[in-house]
């Protein structure tokens, strides 16, 4: 559990997004043991931000611990999750990590590659705070719009 | 070390296919210890051959080695570099294993996924023969250069 102080705001209205709707849906897929119950949504999605003081207290240098690595795959499952709210295709999600924290996050269309990120220091993942992981999250959902409608067939096999 | 007798010919024709000498750089260059070192094609390639004798020899459930994980990861990486060759572009393969032994092998081409095998019983990977085992690359690969084929600009791109 994290101990430090909340840093998103209860009436933050980025909470009242479709994409951190979909992502607090996905972190509350992967609680196994509710530890999220009765928590509000701006104090579950917390964690993902890491603000310039909270990323300080964090080695430069770390292996990724099991809820980290869980909120990674949060974040990529609500990533394929919205690109197949819009292109109504099953888009999957599939995350490699070494132990080192290095990785790559892929997520296919049918026979296409329509995210591909280099995942670096996976033990200092977060957003400086709900406006850019919204704004991050955008560009990837729909850079992702593009490629399936210019390679539509390839999507769709 | 396998202590098992040697299955695979000295002189199986096989062992001179494209395939089997792509299947053999693989195995040697993740051969970090040089385990190999003076040994034959055969002894090299034998472990990859799993005869009903040799499986029945190996539990149904089990986890998978660090020498098993090594071979799956030689045998998509020669699959991943024999389509390479014959298409010319690159082919980067991809593969998730869970530790109870199933996952998932992907091989990309571009923003094309050209492989897609689920992996199932990891511990127990091998071929009847160095036949089966050249049939069925052969089948991937040919697959592969169907869909480059077919989408081509998503292959390029």
């Amino acid at each position: 559990m994290d101990v430090a102080e909340q840093v998103v705001e209860e009436n933050d209205p980025n909470l009242e997004t479709p994409f951190v709707a979909e992502m607090l849906k996905q972190l509350r897929s992967l609680d196994s043991y509710d530890t999220y119950d009765g928590w509000s949504k701006a104090k579950i999605i917390d964690p993902l931000v890491l603000t310039k003081e909270r990323k300080q207290e964090i080695p430069v240098i770390g292996d990724p611990d099991e809820i980290t690595l869980a909120r990674v795959k949060a974040y990529y499952n609500a990533i394929a999750s919205s690109i197949e709210k819009d292109c109504g295709l099953m888009a999957v999600s599939f995350i490699n990590i070494t132990h080192e924290g290095f990785g790559r996050a892929l997520i296919m269309v049918g026979k296409l590659i329509v995210v591909d990120k280099t995942l670096r220091d996976i033990h200092r993942f977060g957003f400086a705070n709900l406006d850019k992981m919204c704004d991050q999250s955008d560009k990837l959902i729909s850079k992702a719009k593009t490629l399936i409608e210019q390679y539509s067939e390839a999507a769709n096999d």
